[in-house]
């Protein structure tokens, strides 16, 4: 790619990028838009909208930039979770790095490479002239670059070290902090062995008032409830409409047409009618309930007295036979990823062991159909394949938009099916809360990204064939060192086309704007759907670390990919920040478990630009060089070992000091009989809960709706007035 | 190697074998060598000297053979504890393995093999006219080796299911019917943080107090003694003598010459003079002793009222910092390797690697020298080196010997300085007991074997230049299949000479014979030292497993080596019997935690064994057999899952359920608080115990000897007594 290429798409997308933030900031201060840039605000019912129009509104300000960041980082933990502060400090991780690295870059690199002289023929504005590539072989300038290696590595990993004790320490405190939740009072006990005459709860309660007596509290079996969970999501959403129908009695909207969109169809009463659905639901429910009650999964949550006894029930094996008694730590109540609880140990180790090797085996695949696809998009190859546009791709503009955005284009067409699908096989794999397949699947996602947009381009882009090779231990590190510097103009390319409009359209949210116009264009009910969104951790973790992997490795080789990045995680950082305080709502709270997944990814890009840097290094003529990168590869290695010691056991349970003194802290507490009283059935399956209903419906038919529902439908019909 | 080559070595090793064996069943009924065939019984206290002479003793007979043969599983445990039970159970489980695949081996594939044609150029008498190799290109009679694998594999992995059920049970069994041990109530604590102005036993106290207030017993802080233990051990041995000289009163061995063995040099008084040695020790012992009392190791010992409460201390993360307040399980009292308490974390974690480095690096570089001297003794190149031996080396019978015998021996040579090398790497890696370190030079051992006997032999047998194809993986089953088959005679021989000869000079135990002769003959003096030895795991179990693995891995490709195992597994197995019951004294109790290694190790060497076969179906062109192997290793490796997740952490820790049994158990028992006293100072270091004397040299000086190596002189004394 040559330059004009690189500014042409710089250009593009820097304009489209001030077109969405200018957009943005007219667009927020809408009051219809309110659902849409500030969701999370509506539904803590913190607005209130003063509904006059004035002139302030149609202009663009950056008053929101202020707001984003203004908060302390103790404000911003109190506001979005530990889990939102910890993704934030991905940008601010990326950005201390990647400065450091931007200078060193600038200063050192860019000069030595720029006045190479080995690549003579290329046409002078190729950006490859900027690329390592361009230093004579046997040079001793690339000293200066076996420096840097150095410098870098250690950098990053002190700032590792730091970051992650930061992360551990507030990890920490929120737990001080925190008020008693249900969770922490609780584990989950699979794979209860229950004697054939007796149930699954005498066969709890029995166990643990034999071997817990003293912290036993109270617990509840897990029932096999997937096709009532269908039946109560339906009755839900058809309550909800109900009472929202009610609270605006006798308006037009209570007549409507039963057919597409209520647009066709015959007039109803819609009251009458969903009544009748719900009275059906209702009796459907009731029968599949009373059938329920037989069928125990051999899985119970066990509620302790203490979080010390739940985590001493937890961290001991408990039965003589290690496959029964499983314990592991309870998700939050509203986290439980509910229907997927597997009968036995084994069919829950083998379906784990399917969905390793079905997640292995699409990540490697995927790779050729994208590979395919990607070839096309090298000219050479589209014109002999398609002779009668030779006219047309050979016109400068056409060749440099399709060089410089097809390839990313079919990427991200081929990805956006990607996060779905990792999800679908976490959730396979047996995990039994939302956090835990997010964290699964962010993993995978992550993997997948590397093989299949990392190794995938710098492999097939210049030649499929190289696979072969790449199976090779020995020829890994000549084969990177060749393939990777010739794709540094893609990377570039890449960050600039893909990395920035994307943090603008996230800033945007143009579906979601889209949806709120339609919405309101064919009249508000389905407002009573509305709930404010989630971040997709497994989708933009992934995608940011991505980034931060091009740099790390692009850092020796092509410095110019630096200051797009930075850009990147700059702007991103505001817009993070933004989003997580005015749009997203925590799911759950895992409180900073993304971060070792974050480590353990850096110290993954460093290994892989040493690995490359030998490669080079041994294609440059300097054997010496290549050879003494090997201990700074060991010497992170050790570091990250020590880490993984040092800090990573606070991310997987609380350590005694901290439950106890937090268990002394709550017996001064008063609230804590209640506390025990509502830890008793936090655990309950909510499909299986009474239903209840509300006003004249209660006479008829027994209630409905649990105490957890009714509270969202109390907050969506609070939105509906706030908006 | 021809047929008449092994039946050569047959025979000199059963001759040899009949010999030791004869000479054993005289010779243990002489009342002199109690000390060498029983010593067992003696330390115990359990032999009777009829001292009258007979003709009986001068007859050999095979009561002992009855004699070891009797106890039944659950006597064997309880006079020789698990761990020896466990080392018995590794011939009874190759016993079953090998007698299945004799019957096999021997209907089915040694016929087919003999009935081959592809070998057609061999003499007729070769041995590899019974190996695979001779079985023809394509041959449709492979898919019976075929079929023999896979049934081979499945009756393999389920003898081993069960063995690893039933050793599991006997763990718990035996824990169930043990008296209260200090190390079931005690953990090992490092890294504990002190504060600057106070001390680490402030410190233990005040945390323990402070976080299991209702469990915690005591503690005992680690002081850094290793000069002391130097002086305390000489004091020991000299107060020994002291003890036994004052016993002979006046006897003529009071006055000694002190030179070399007591023979030459002036005449002493020996009374006088151990007495005035003793003193220098004592005071130089008490000079050390105060100015250690502030040497402070951050790490202690701490007992807790309860086997759970122990538990829980150990399996959870104290601090909040997780390298501080590391728990691990403590070993018994006198199990505690004392030298090695390396002061930090990273202290300890760097000796660690630096011994891992070391260990690999040696098992790796050894090959060489075996290599090269393995080669010399192929006679072509020793003709070659020495021509002058030509006519020599021609001779039948010198070339049986060498190329039957050579070998092995210079093997073997090399190999006696291993297991005492990987002791002491195992030892610097910081274990805190001997059965640690044993267990972990014991998985080092075995690697050693596995590379430097099967794979040296193997590769640089026929070609040492082979090793360089054996780094690509690709290659790997491929070179595998050419080698392996070839090494067949070797391996044979290898059983015969040195399996064979093995056991039954165990049984004969020709040094300590020697030793104890010697010692009688210039008088018995020495017998202070005696100790009854302890079997060398690290040495013995090693060198059972490789024994298995060749049987596994040359099960399908020359069944011929079966007989020669089946006679090694039956003969080791009375022989250990009666070394196990009579000679040996357990050191250390583990519990049956060596089974897991040798589990390990089985599933290696099956999938060792799946890799040649893949290698020998592609040579002999029927790829498809080739192909449907790999099914039947991932299964296997599943197995292997399964089993680590059902019964390994038995073997790790005991279960909740155990430990609280055992705790209520002792609710009842009238010991306890006798018990808990003894508890307080299980687990003071010796070095710094308050020194002991008895007799008129109490007055003079302070108590030099702890209570525990008083038992043991007087166990010594009692022992000079009986023999």
């Amino acid at each position: 790619m040559i330059l004009s290429a690189l500014l042409t798409s710089v250009g593009i997308n820097l304009g489209l990028c001030f077109i969405f933030v200018t957009l943005y900031s007219i667009l927020r201060k809408q009051p219809g838009n309110i659902v849409v840039y500030a969701p999370r605000l509506v539904s803590g019912g913190k607005l209130q909208d003063d509904g006059e129009f004035n002139l302030e509104r149609l202009l663009p300000n950056a008053g929101w930039v202020r707001r984003a960041w203004e908060p302390s980082d103790d404000e911003f933990i109190s506001a979005a979770g530990l889990d939102a502060f910890v993704f934030i400090r991905i940008f601010v991780f990326s950005l201390k790095v990647f400065t450091f690295a931007g200078i060193v870059g600038t200063i050192f690199l860019l000069p030595i490479n720029y006045t190479g002289t080995q690549l003579r023929d290329l046409p002078n504005k190729s950006l490859d002239s900027f690329s390592i590539s361009n230093v004579n072989n046997g040079s001793h300038r690339l000293w200066i670059h076996f420096c840097a290696a150095y410098v870098f590595t250690g950098v990053v990993c002190i700032l590792l070290y730091f970051e992650y004790k930061y992360i551990a320490s507030k990890r920490i405190a929120c737990f001080y902090s925190s008020k008693p939740e249900p969770h922490q009072f609780t584990v989950l006990v699979r794979g209860i062995p229950v004697p054939p005459e007796r149930t699954c709860k005498d066969a709890v309660e029995q166990f643990f008032m034999e071997y817990h007596p003293s912290t036993y509290h109270s617990h509840s079996v897990v029932r096999r409830s997937s096709k009532l969970q269908i039946l109560t999501t339906d009755a839900e959403r058809l309550y909800k409409r109900l009472t929202q129908l009610k609270n605006k009695d006798n308006s037009p909207q209570r007549q409507r047409r039963d057919g597409f969109l209520g647009l066709f169809g015959h007039k109803v009463d819609m009251l009458d009618h969903y009544e009748k659905t719900l009275g059906d639901i209702a009796d459907n429910v009731r029968i599949e309930q009373s059938f329920m009650a037989g069928k125990e999964v051999p899985a119970a949550f066990v509620s302790f007295k203490s979080r010390f006894g739940a985590a001493i029930a937890l961290h001991l094996q408990e039965g003589v036979n290690p496959t029964h008694w499983i314990t592991e730590q309870a998700p939050q109540p509203h986290d439980v990823y509910w229907p997927f609880f597997s009968v036995t140990f084994i069919r829950r180790w083998i379906s784990k062991m399917v969905a390793y090797v079905a997640c292995n085996a699409i990540t490697i695949l995927f790779l050729i159909p994208v590979a395919l696809v990607q070839g096309l998009t090298h000219l050479d190859q589209l014109e002999s394949m398609f002779p009668a546009l030779r006219s047309i791709l050979r016109l400068a503009v056409v060749s440099q938009v399709i060089t410089g955005y097809l390839p990313i284009l079919i990427l991200q067409v081929f990805l956006s099916f990607v996060p779905a699908l990792m999800i679908m096989l976490s959730s396979l794999q047996g995990y039994i809360s939302w956090s835990q397949i997010q964290k699964s699947a962010c993993t995978k996602v992550l993997w997948f990204t590397i093989w299949n947009i990392f190794f995938a381009n710098v492999l097939s882009g210049s030649a499929l064939y190289r696979l072969n090779y790449l199976l090779e231990p020995k020829e890994f590190p000549r084969v990177l060192a060749e393939a990777v510097p010739v794709q540094a103009s893609f990377f570039m390319a890449y960050v600039v086309a893909f990395g920035w409009t994307n943090i603008a359209s996230e800033l945007f949210q143009l579906i979601p704007l889209f949806y709120n116009y339609v919405n309101r264009f064919f009249g508000g009910d389905c407002d009573d759907d509305f709930e404010a969104p989630t971040i997709p951790y497994h989708k933009e973790v992934p995608r940011i670390l991505f980034f931060g992997l091009l740099g790390v490795t692009y850092f020796i080789l092509a410095p110019l990919i630096l200051p797009f990045l930075l850009v990147y995680f700059c702007v991103g950082y505001i817009i993070y920040r933004n989003q997580l305080l005015y749009v997203y709502v925590p799911k759950f709270e895992t409180r900073g478990e993304f971060w070792p997944t974050v480590h353990n990814y850096t110290i993954f890009s460093l290994i892989l630009m040493h690995i490359i840097v030998i490669g080079i290094f041994g294609l440059k003529k300097l054997p010496i060089a290549s050879g003494l990168i090997l201990p700074l590869s060991i010497a992170t290695l050790l570091f990250n070992e020590y880490c993984q010691k040092r800090f990573f056991p606070i991310f997987q349970a609380y350590p005694v000091e901290c439950l106890i003194k937090k268990d002394r802290q709550d017996q001064n507490n008063p609230n804590m009989s209640e506390f025990y009283d509502k830890l008793t059935k936090a655990y309950n399956d909510p499909a299986l809960m009474p239903i209840k209903y509300s006003g004249r419906f209660r006479s008829r038919r027994t209630p409905l709706l649990s105490s957890e529902s009714q509270n969202s439908v109390r907050e969506s019909s609070s939105q509906d007035n706030l908006v």
